[in-house]
């Protein structure tokens, strides 16, 4: 399966840029902060004083340290690799690093960064552009087991509960793996398939590729994208919901998000319609597929507020809340057993 | 919008490839039975008596009575180009044909015909695959009528119906027009997208695009693809349900078909059930959708046992039951009016 995956080699050099945003370098900081054990360090090449946390350092410190591959885990609007990195990733070419990056345009796409890395046998990987023959999903039914975050809405939390879970589920001896359907969750991983870049046609069969039979007793938390509720993107929701064949899902959802994001007239739908939706659509692949949580988002609320909204949750669906940021997700954890 | 869309000039040589198999050119028969008025002749080089019932020509002789493009619709295991057709197809582009071909292989990647074509400046249409940028769905509301097909399962008359709906609409007066989302579709309407095809970012996007703001008294009749209960590929449906903003759908269903196609294990859903699951989707971008009636495909059936079955849902559902075939789809437009 791993062939035709993306797999980055680690440990990482993150590049922060060029820019003074601490917006532009939210992959990164997610990659800083879920695997610090594979970042060796970072390279920014800006005048601001931006950092995630690790130790400054140039491609040639950074490979004599032990890096694979520089990180280009930035964000920009149009996702196009800004000129002013070029230079950069060049000279971590030279170096000696794979180059990896999740924006849009391709680094195979600019001339000077394909030459470089074929002169210096190095490999490019666009996350974002699978390459390889992708299965038309089948639904047959796989061993072991699967959890997916699902959500009223585009960024609510869906990766951040994911990998919250796994860590928690890897701390208690669980067999568990995150499994990553979006860029920066395949930054993060070092391997997975960017779900909203395949074809329309081939969206549950790449899920079934990212999460194949296992051991019955491992667990298999995948990283959900979008929402049935969000007009642009519910058809990558439906297939993820179907690939996924999960007997559990977790809804993820910002407290006070009234309006779906960026569209206008369109409202969050309530929990409960939203779980029943989602149920229903998931039974398909999965007649057992049970709701084992909500993960709310409570970044806007302050504690009192926070901690008012969770229990007012949990009363109204008998089930366990958290805010994985604020609380910790072990009460779902506890649920599960 | 059309810029961006394939439009394939008309009238059409349809290429009948080399095989006697009559289910290989299935598409050529669609649009022969569906645009008669676009086809000039077919050019056959296979060795039994295959045909679609028009004048067979070489492309120079189509060329000569004013052709302007030569169809591959052709069918084949794994969508290849066949060696045996790529000598007919450079013969139709030194005639002075453009090439329009529904195959997953592209014609432009194939060196003889991309250099025949450059050389003769005709256009080769790779209609599966769509050019330029898609929009991503936003959901706004757009002026016009719009009536999707929906399906209980893959190949049970969705574009048949859709193309039975825009005739007799048309004959009775209505400003009708149908809208392509497959293959087989495209080449009969001359233009569309094959959503199936589109990244899974844009389905609805691309329907978007493909049914745009229109005059109010103004139908859009768009095709449908695959099914909610279809494992493989309800992650397309929900795009298109979603993108399609559908006033109107039309349920279309296989008479007698238990299993989903291809597919171990999974049931056609019952029709209520494929009724409610659908409209609930739906209501996301039109909150007034109706279901018009249903497709009833009795190509199984003998007359007796069809008729019986119609009127059997006519009963059960409160609604208009048609076969296209057998009875016309007069019934479902009057219960438009």
């Amino acid at each position: 399966m791993k062939v035709i995956m993306n797999t980055i080699e680690k440990p990482y050099l993150l590049y922060l840029g060029t820019s003074d945003s601490d917006l532009s370098i939210k992959t990164c900081r997610g990659i800083a902060q879920w695997r610090p054990e594979f970042c060796i360090g970072q390279y920014y090449t800006g005048s601001s004083d931006l950092t995630v946390g690790l130790k400054q350092m140039y491609p040639k410190e950074a490979k004599e340290n032990g890096a694979k591959t520089m990180i280009i885990g930035l964000a920009n609007s149009g996702g196009r690799i800004s000129k002013s990195w070029i230079a950069d990733i060049i000279e971590a070419i030279e170096a000696g690093l794979d180059i990896a990056s999740g924006l849009h345009e391709k680094l195979s796409d600019i001339e000077e960064i394909q030459t470089a890395a074929l002169k210096h046998k190095r490999k490019l990987h666009d996350i974002r552009h699978h390459k390889g023959h992708l299965p038309v999903g089948n639904g047959k039914k796989r061993s072991g087991k699967r959890i997916l975050t699902i959500g009223t809405d585009c960024a609510v939390g869906k990766m951040y509960t994911a990998l919250a879970l796994e860590k928690e589920m890897k701390k208690r001896g669980f067999d568990a793996d995150f499994v990553a359907t979006g860029q920066t969750g395949i930054l993060i991983k070092g391997e997975g398939i960017s779900i909203d870049a395949v074809l329309a046609d081939f969206i549950s069969g790449a899920v079934e590729l990212l999460s194949p039979d296992n051991k019955p007793e491992h667990w298999d938390i995948i990283e959900g994208q979008g929402s049935l509720f969000n007009p642009s993107f519910a058809g990558v929701s439906t297939g993820l919901l179907h690939g996924a064949q999960s007997d559990y899902l977790i809804l993820c959802h910002e407290a006070n998000r009234i309006n779906i994001k960026d569209l206008e007239g369109f409202k969050v739908p309530n929990l409960k319609e939203c779980i029943n939706t989602n149920l229903s659509l998931a039974k398909l692949t999965n007649p057992n597929v049970k709701l084992l949580g909500v993960s709310l988002n409570c970044r806007k609320l302050n504690k009192v507020e926070a901690y008012k909204q969770i229990e007012d949750i949990e009363n109204r669906l008998s089930l366990p809340c958290v805010d994985p940021m604020l609380t910790g997700v072990s009460k779902i954890v506890d649920s599960i057993i």
